[in-house]
């Protein structure tokens, strides 16, 4: 009984991601695959990054997680295997996997070379479904991950702004947007420790800013603008009952302000 | 093998629900998950509830439902276990249940308060992953609810439209537009018997109306206003081959009468 | 063990979906479902079709797929079981199964008329919960096909536009838009075979063209149209990093030439 899960840039509403499910069902048929979202923006590797940090630990030690975003399909770029704190990543290495890599160092990486495990016919524009695919199924049956290719040396890393701490603030940005619209930060609870979290402490925003930091949404009226600590352990930013990222107008990357009087 | 359903207010795209399946499967991995649906809008706790009553009761007796639309969170409200007709659910206590509460009287109410089965570490403001998967999951495995919370007493009601039968005519509401843009009505075929369907029978809802209730779609040419029995008993106007909400600008609430000459 | 897939017109956020799903697990607890898409546009029989024929036949042998794009739903059309190259098919016999026929003839198709087999109550409305869902889930506990129902004869048809070789061109039309706003056409490169690929090749469509005809989209620099083969065999119109489609107002339907100077 294995768990693969499966990260894309498809579309929800694309019949791609059943031609990868289809692929590994024809080689595992009991696998248990389990989506984590196809909604990753088209080519956005940062996104996927991200989403694949928040919710991949979340699943069973063991599990295979299939990340498919992948702007340079058919190019040199390598596809790896990565076993990374008990969990097995199958993606290309465009720094996709380089939040997770940074959280827990891989204990394996393997390139993606032995086409015995791949589809007798690769496509030069569908790797997800011609070679990730049928890797995930051969590997939830037992294949050893050696057996699919050398091994890789470093994965490929991204540029990732670091929230600081400073005598009297914290810096840092908006990391992601969440489907109701909350901001969320790169700035975690930990960063704030000794410091007050009631009326004393400001968060800034591009012109906006609220004093406090709350435990969640209900805490004050609708159309009121917080900020809270997150189901993640990050600081974020949220208009009660509304989207903040539409009523204010902000995006990733914009610097978030944690200040004390 | 227990099948376990969710239905939120996530979005279709959001990779939260992942983060549940996740917890889900890593304390019971053999669980089947089903979505019902992740697109009831934010917050919108009627729309849960009808959508409950519509599609739990599809699922074989045993199928543990959760629910997460829940505004509520982190605040006072309640978290329920509650065994109805055969189905167990889990959710927030804000109204949410009262539907299918009000179809089959709920045979157990407790409230989840022994953390012993939820996540170490509770967030305040996504009790879906924290408390109410883990709380499933061990629920699947066969341990008995009231371990969970002691018992709670009544659901939280919410105050629903009751369709009338006078005279001449039976006045209801639009409840729900589903996706293809029918409207569908409070007004069940049973308050329709005894009187004629055919072109005796006029459908009145704000500016419009149409004569004669059908059996389908196909019935009447493209474009035509229609009213039908829809496919849960459920009285319906639907324009053929297109969406009467678009057409008609017409949204829940608004009152639909079947009137006889 | 059984797969059952399903394609609907239903939706990606429709809670229709879930009651099929509920249905069929009513009756085979341990199917294992899987979504192949819910977003065909309503009532696009033709767009069914494309997609049934693109990604079916990724499953593994003795999958049963479900096609709910039922624009006759209620009325005299057939519902079918259609065995096609090692699958099983329960469709409208709409034409929604005639791009899967084409590739490989039938070898029984039985129309659906035994009601032991389809729910107690069936709806006018809703075929694809009240018949298709229970027959398919009989169906994969073992149910020999002939229960259902008399021999159909011929599956119905569509009219598909064919792409032709000439002596100095082949001409074709785009068939599809996938969700990167890729245009895929019913050229195949086997109808390219003996002719080069390279600068001497054109592909025209409306008003653009572009030379020479690539392996991937990573080979050229980003918002570059291009010409290649694409996952499925077929040539196709991409921009690099961007949707074709939009970019330049290209819709199924429009031809597409490959000529040769």
């Amino acid at each position: 009984m294995s768990i693969i899960t499966l990260t894309t840039d498809f579309g929800t509403d694309s019949p791609y991601v059943a031609a990868m499910k289809g692929t590994i069902l024809s080689i595992a048929p009991t696998a248990t695959i389990v989506d984590i979202t196809h909604a990753i923006p088209p080519q956005d590797v940062r996104e996927g990054a991200v989403v694949l940090e928040n919710i991949a630990h979340r699943f069973p030690d063991g599990t295979i997680h299939v990340v498919v975003v992948d702007p340079g399909v058919g190019t040199e770029r390598a596809i790896v295997y990565a076993k990374i704190g008990g969990h097995h990543f199958i993606a290309p290495d465009n720094g996709v996997l380089s939040r997770v890599a940074k959280r827990t160092a891989p204990v394996e990486v393997i390139r993606l070379e032995n086409t015995e495990y791949w589809l007798d016919k690769v496509s030069s524009t569908f790797h997800g479904r011609d070679i990730m695919a049928p890797v995930a199924a051969h590997l939830s049956l037992g294949i050893e991950p050696s057996r699919f290719g050398p091994p890789h040396g470093e994965l490929g890393q991204l540029e990732w702004p670091n929230a600081v701490r400073r005598q009297d603030r914290v810096e840092g940005v908006v990391l992601k947007v969440d489907s109701f619209g909350n901001l969320i930060t790169n700035i975690t609870a930990d960063m704030l420790v000794g410091q007050p979290t009631d009326g004393r402490a400001c968060v800034i925003c591009s012109i906006y800013e609220t004093w406090g930091i709350y435990q969640t949404y209900g805490d004050q009226p609708r159309g009121t603008l917080i900020a809270l600590i997150g189901s993640d352990g990050c600081i974020e930013l949220s208009i009660v009952g509304e989207s903040a990222a539409e009523r204010l107008g902000i995006q990733v990357g914009v610097p978030v302000i944690v200040a004390w009087e």
